[in-house]
């Protein structure tokens, strides 16, 4: 079949044979498939879907478009988490060394933040000499010293996909299930897992916005992830709220450094530990989710997950010593808080509206190459759910001296509502999703 | 609006502002929009439709990216016919120079055959020297002296059409009515036309295959031409064999030539006089149909028509004197039969299986760099609803000495169903379209 054919076939429903595909995807890894056929055929997907072994097929061809991170013979099962984005969301961070800690290897390959949501990698790139850009070969070393790598998307792994994703961004064919479940599986077995935790965000700063896409998106990797031969689980979890009380990059930091030394906010602390446990039960550490609790708490407790956090910034290039110097971190900051306007609970927060005040404020980009400030960012003081008297502050802005953060100050009021009414706030786990069968 | 957003708007089922899609349409015109965004956006458009005010942007700016044959005062009323393409088709050759002795002027820009069905300027182009690609400049000269004049699509007007049909013809998005209307009217409309005459042609060998997209094309052409200002009626006519008896270029020629002596098939003059008809009426000529068939007539009658064949022939370079010399236009030919396997009627005729038996033969073309033989074709010695006798032929199939036709032959048999019962025969002409209002 021709790339015609194919592009017809779709449009009108009709499943595409295995063959054709894998063969239409691979001139379009090596660039012999025009960009034009490749985004007519993606809208036809958007609109129509893809079948089970369409979508494997799909995965596959982006995956083996470029290297993967090969295990040796005899290095601990392999695991690691990836979640669809949101804000506030620092748990990266602290989960990989803690489940590093615990005796299995993560290689976690990271994204920058782009829009409204920040990523793992401009967080960690706050540490002055942190490198995020690491070759495979230098990944695969301070992963067998560490059992932790933490790296960004490399032009080496699933390049294919990298050029698919950067195509659907510009034609509107980003929002398609299959085609997102595979972009994020094709890069993330590309790391040769054992296990893959996913979180997959639902909320207005989430990149799904209904329980009913999220819960599709979560069972299509699951399931789609065994079929590949990786196990997996998902959690649904609630984007009501920013994860946390840091929004920002170095204060993200910061407040992931926190849970790794038995301190942080309850939330932060609870989704490490339930996402990590998950990890743990995948990579056969553990006979189950309490158990694996246990052992995540002795590693913090007894600061060996806090240590190989030391470790890989060290690896990295970094002076893990700035951990302990917020204000080598930050830089000079000054503070301006956005104050309620009556007394009452918080009963909503836009946490799309609050993500898109912290790229006004400099702490996010939208375009790709925006250089963005690492040290400015928000505490969120109150979480929906909490009560708040008149004239306390919700949120405080921290802004180089000197900055005009009246926007920022409009955006932030504007993303918070407070009612004397008391509003039901949806619990931070949402929902377990595993592969049937 | 940006163009990702004006793709996502569509794709999402909203309504496209018309300043916002007029410029991103001229920045397409300009080749300032990349392929892949016209390209998903068009296969949203193949899922969404357009309404009636993106459609009218849509078509004006293609119609906009060129040039016009603009009337000067004075001039008579101006018409033309277009035809959504079919096998046997030479309407064009006879109607032109019989609408333009009736004293209306008929600026016919047409195309060349691609795939099954053939191409007006491939019939022409059967006359030694006839040249079909004329400048604008050349073409208002030819009208101007004449009232009439024949060409081909060329680079002035609706460039971005051109461009955009191409696009669409590899990205499976041609099947999309809005679309295929925007792309009739766009070019149809540079001749800035008084009256417009459509026909929509329906079955296999049409490019309309049920009653009601037919219906829906037509009905999509005559609204749009009226908000255009220009007045338009459809007819859907039927595709159930080929038109006349001559299937080929040359001898399609002389077919619609002997119309003009007041001869040639019943179903070619009959669909010439009515099309012809609705000319005159959209034109002024005549008050209703009844009267402007009877100044068709009459201009079949005195000669005049065919004089003014003649005379284009002449200003477009060709010999007159050759429309009476077959030898000199088909060549040497030898001919070979179809006959039917039992004596019975013929109810059932597959017009693509005929029109791709002729691409085969060498008379049509699957690419629009293949070069035809404009001498070979096949004669239709029997229609559906003919009796036909055991051993007698169906067809005749005219090739050049030596020529192996035997895959022609094969497709000519199986196109044909010869059977002991009677079946109905759908009417040549099967609705008149007029817009509401």
């Amino acid at each position: 079949m021709t790339p015609y054919e194919l592009i017809r076939a779709k449009r009108d429903g009709g499943a595409l044979p295995a063959d054709a595909l894998r063969s239409l995807l691979a001139d379009y890894a090596r660039g012999d498939l025009p960009d034009y056929q490749m985004a007519a055929l993606c809208m036809a997907v958007f609109f129509r879907g893809l079948d089970e072994s369409e979508l494997r097929t799909w995965t596959e061809a982006m995956l083996r478009s470029g290297a993967t991170l090969k295990r040796r013979p005899g290095s601990p099962p392999r695991v690691d988490k990836h979640s669809t984005g949101g804000v506030g969301d620092k748990v990266s961070i602290c989960l990989a060394p803690l489940v590093a800690a615990c005796g299995l290897a993560v290689p976690m390959v990271s994204g920058r933040g782009l829009g409204h949501t920040g990523g793992t990698l401009d967080k960690l790139a706050a540490i002055p000499g942190f490198r995020t850009h690491l070759s495979l070969a230098e990944a695969d070393r301070v992963l067998d010293a560490l059992g932790v790598c933490m790296l960004g998307q490399t032009e080496e792994l699933a390049p294919a996909d990298k050029r698919l994703y950067a195509l659907r961004d510009v034609t509107a064919t980003v929002e398609s299930i299959p085609l997102i479940a595979a972009s994020i599986l094709s890069k993330k077995l590309a790391e040769d897992l054992d296990g893959l935790v996913l979180d997959v965000k639902l909320g207005s700063g989430a990149f799904m916005h209904t329980r009913e896409s999220a819960g599709q998106l979560a069972r299509t990797l699951v399931e789609l992830a065994r079929e590949m031969g990786c196990r997996a689980v998902a959690w649904l979890t609630s984007m009501h709220a920013p994860l946390g009380r840091a929004v920002g990059n170095a204060n993200e930091l910061l407040e992931a450094v926190d849970v790794l030394r038995g301190k942080g906010p309850a939330d932060v602390r609870a989704l490490t530990l339930q996402l990590g446990a998950e990890m743990l039960v995948l990579g056969g550490r553990a006979g189950n989710v309490p158990e694996a609790e246990r052992l995540l708490e002795a590693a913090i407790a007894d600061g060996s997950a806090l240590a190989v956090l030391e470790a890989l910034v060290r690896a990295q290039g970094g002076d893990p010593a700035v951990l302990e110097m917020p204000e080598v971190l930050l830089g000079p900051l000054e503070t301006a808080d956005v104050a309620a306007p009556r007394a009452g609970h918080v009963t909503d927060m836009d946490t799309l509206a609050v993500g898109l005040a912290a790229v006004v404020l400099g702490a996010g980009r939208t375009r790709t190459d925006d250089v963005i400030d690492h040290g400015v960012g928000f505490s969120v003081l109150r979480h929906p759910g909490e009560w708040v008297e008149r004239g306390e502050p919700v949120f405080l802005v921290h802004h180089r001296p000197g900055q005009d953060v009246a926007e920022v100050r409009r955006r932030l009021a504007a993303s918070v509502r407070v009612s004397e009414e008391v509003a039901p706030v949806p619990p931070l786990l949402l929902e377990r999703v595993e592969a049937s069968g």
